[in-house]
């Protein structure tokens, strides 16, 4: 490892640094192009990717093709303005940069904690299995007293897991698995019951919806869920319009968050205004009751302080840091959490997608037809505007929703890393790495379609109805 | 009566006029004094009420002895001060007249309609029957609609009867009983069905308690209800907490008040601020929801749209006040209201009972001793320091605690009349009046206490189950 460059690149500046990745980019693509030995192009690849970790130490931010470092630095240099902050609570995603979400900021700005390797490492003991691919890729990236739950779990105490959707219309993207295709691992590894929240009542609340459409939307989406696999033994999906009108237990959780949540928390929580309907400023107190094992009798036979773990995207969380300050109040233990990053929209990572626009991600209802040519057509591409260009300057990964996309469903990863490296050094073309997506989303969904016409409507009523799990607590 | 005052009082100013009242009042006593013959006593008598109506059609007052009109016709002639007004809502209930809230001033205040002699003869008409003593003394005094009521009524369509408590102890108090009192009488003469709101949770809310207590304070304010002697085939008595579990249509009703009324509305009404907890800032629509009959789908068979009348107290107006304004938006009639005084604490009139204090009512578990203990040593009089004033003065009926108390439940409208002349001429002392409340309230109550005993926890169950009733709609 002689030609490390950790040591005489410290004192360079951000642009000269970017400099010189941009001079090594250009050697390894000379290489490449002039057919050198494999030792050759690797050595220099290496150098690439080292030279591009310091930039990345140093700058915060990944190195870019073409986009010098500046604006990049005042970013990070704690000169930054309000506008140029991300923005994310449970109803509106906004960040101006084109690899998305600063997770690292949202991290610190939460105060949740880093999913770091040793976190991971003990969950891989814990289960005595690889952990998912969500987790090895920092897609669950961060995460509040997940040690707990491992420290219970050593210890054979058992605990619950608690997930939700809001029905806002009968499609559902890919997207919207995330958190599902997770929580049913974590399901599998610890062999723990699942409570699915589909929360209709608030989808009536803020959309211009009956009441009858909501459930009518939660019926539907429960099916997706349940085409994903979850044990029917194991799984109660509900529906808040309905539940709470057959448990003994949800509304009495309700209505004791609500008396331990003024309206002063949730403005600041949640930006509610004095123009706000009522429901809107007591939902949060409905999301947060299936943290609380009391909320569901059947299962728990009337246990209280069964431990509750919620995986999640990250943008639910300012729900469940009102419920784990509430918690205690009620004498109810905290929920722990597993926060996801965005997934982003076929047009780019600066918003989550839409369910209301087709354009904007991969329906779980679309046809391999659709799948190709929503993918062609609407992919954001990080390659260059010309194949010479792509060839010469490589493209970026990072800003490509084509391999943001294979992250989350490619399975392999050092076809992944393949993948990366060959399109970061222009050998793969934007077209190419579609092509990759497609072939595997295409047989992903298909498959999803395929388990969800095994979906009845009978066993959609078995899965919501309150019933006995299982498992004894 | 060619002694009618009515031509030549209309110049006369209000202070002339009290003048001439306090004449006619002392020519009263000396004639009963002198043993006058009876036809000569009745002919000034009747003179002394002509002018005092005189009086009050002036003043807007009710002529008392020893206070000049000065200040009670400030209070009327458009110069009052905000601080003159009585104060209502739903927690308080403030006036600094002696003789209790100004209800004509409510009635202008809330925007609801006089029950008037025509109203009152048409419900008579109506039923068939006297009207209840509520009704012809006016402690039943304002309402919403019943003129619809009686229309629907009288063309063969039915409705049914709410009303609520608030169960904040075991003990209640006569006062409470008021709006049972009336309600039972309503579905006997109507044959309708009933439903009664126990708010435990409003109390939790509100109060320092735990659910498992306000449910059980709920509970046992059930069985007194019960004693009232409503028909077990009529009636369903619910407590939120518990049905609010097992209802499929009442937290569907709530979740739609909810979106249709904003933090501003209810601020305006309620008088919430920021620092409230959401639960009593969403609470409103709990209350609220029971006046739609699709709250209730094993009563009246999933029917929607059918007729809800609402007896209560005026300081329970603003819900439903609430209520009317949300009803047409989700497609629900406005329910109708019967509005009662306030039950007079012992103490006089200023203020609504406490059920925290002891010694400010009669309370449903009070032995007979207790009852006159109570009544000779807290009972306000409005009868004169010594019984040389009282027989030259007479008492005041208009502050006489013991005699509102009378109006409430002697049933005999003569009686009743003979003994406000009695008193206000000095005749009758204010031991002898309060021994006749003693007399009218030991039975009563003993009887109550008889009934309670009666009702059983299976009776209570039984009351509390959601289930159909004795009614076709």
């Amino acid at each position: 490892m002689a030609d490390s460059p950790s040591c005489d690149l410290k004192a360079l500046s951000p642009l000269q640094l970017f400099e010189r990745v941009t001079e090594q980019g250009e050697k390894v693509r000379a290489l490449k192009a002039g057919k050198a030995p494999k030792d050759e192009i690797d050595a220099a690849v290496r150098m690439l990717l080292s030279l591009k970790l310091s930039y990345k130490t140093t700058t915060g931010q990944d190195y870019q093709a073409g986009l010098p470092p500046t604006d990049l630095v005042l970013i990070n240099n704690g000169t930054t303005k309000e506008e140029d902050e991300d923005f994310v609570d449970p109803w509106t995603v906004q960040t101006s940069n084109a690899k998305g979400v600063d997770y690292d900021k949202l991290i610190v700005r939460f105060g949740s904690s880093k999913i770091d390797t040793d976190l991971i490492n003990r969950i891989e003991r814990a289960i005595g299995q690889k952990p998912h691919r969500f987790l090895r890729r920092g897609i669950f990236f961060s995460h509040r007293d997940m040690d707990q739950i491992l420290n219970a779990y050593e210890n054979k105490k058992s605990f619950y897991l608690y997930t939700g959707r809001g029905p806002s219309s009968q499609a559902m993207h890919v997207g919207h698995l995330i958190p599902f295709i997770f929580t049913k691992w974590l399901q599998e590894v610890f062999d723990v019951p699942l409570v699915v929240q589909l929360t209709d009542d608030e989808k009536y609340l803020w959309k211009d919806l009956t009441t009858e459409k909501a459930y009518e939307y939660a019926r539907e989406n429960a099916k997706d869920i349940i085409a994903c696999g979850f044990d029917i033994n194991k799984t109660f999906i509900f529906s808040d319009l309905d539940y709470l009108g057959t448990s003994t237990g949800f509304y009495k959780n309700i209505v004791k968050v609500q008396k331990h949540v003024t309206f002063n928390q949730v403005k600041g929580i949640f930006g509610f205004t004095d123009s706000d309907c009522i429901g809107k400023i007591s939902f949060p107190a409905i999301q947060a009751a299936p943290s609380f094992s009391s909320s569901f009798p059947q299962i728990f036979n009337g246990k209280e302080n069964i431990q509750c773990l919620i995986p999640c995207a990250i943008d639910q969380d300012p729900y469940f840091r009102m419920t784990r300050d509430v918690a205690p109040r009620i004498g109810q233990p905290k929920p722990a959490l597993l926060h996801s990053v965005f997934f982003p929209a076929l047009q780019g990572a600066q918003t989550k997608m839409s369910a209301s626009d087709p354009n904007s991600s991969i329906f779980l209802t679309d046809t391999p037809k659709q799948i190709k040519t929503k993918i062609n057509k609407h992919a954001f591409s990080g390659g260059r505007d010309t194949i010479e260009e792509h060839r010469k300057y490589g493209g970026n990964c990072d800003v490509d929703v084509s391999f943001m996309y294979l992250t989350f469903f490619l399975e392999d990863d050092d076809r992944l890393e393949q993948l990366k490296q060959a399109y970061t050094s222009g050998e793969l073309l934007t077209g190419e790495l579609k092509k990759v997506l497609i072939e595997t989303l295409q047989p992903l969904i298909a498959a999803h379609q395929e388990r969800r016409k095994q979906v009845t409507d009978e066993m959609v009523k078995q899965f919501m109805t309150p019933r006995k799990l299982a498992f004894e607590f």
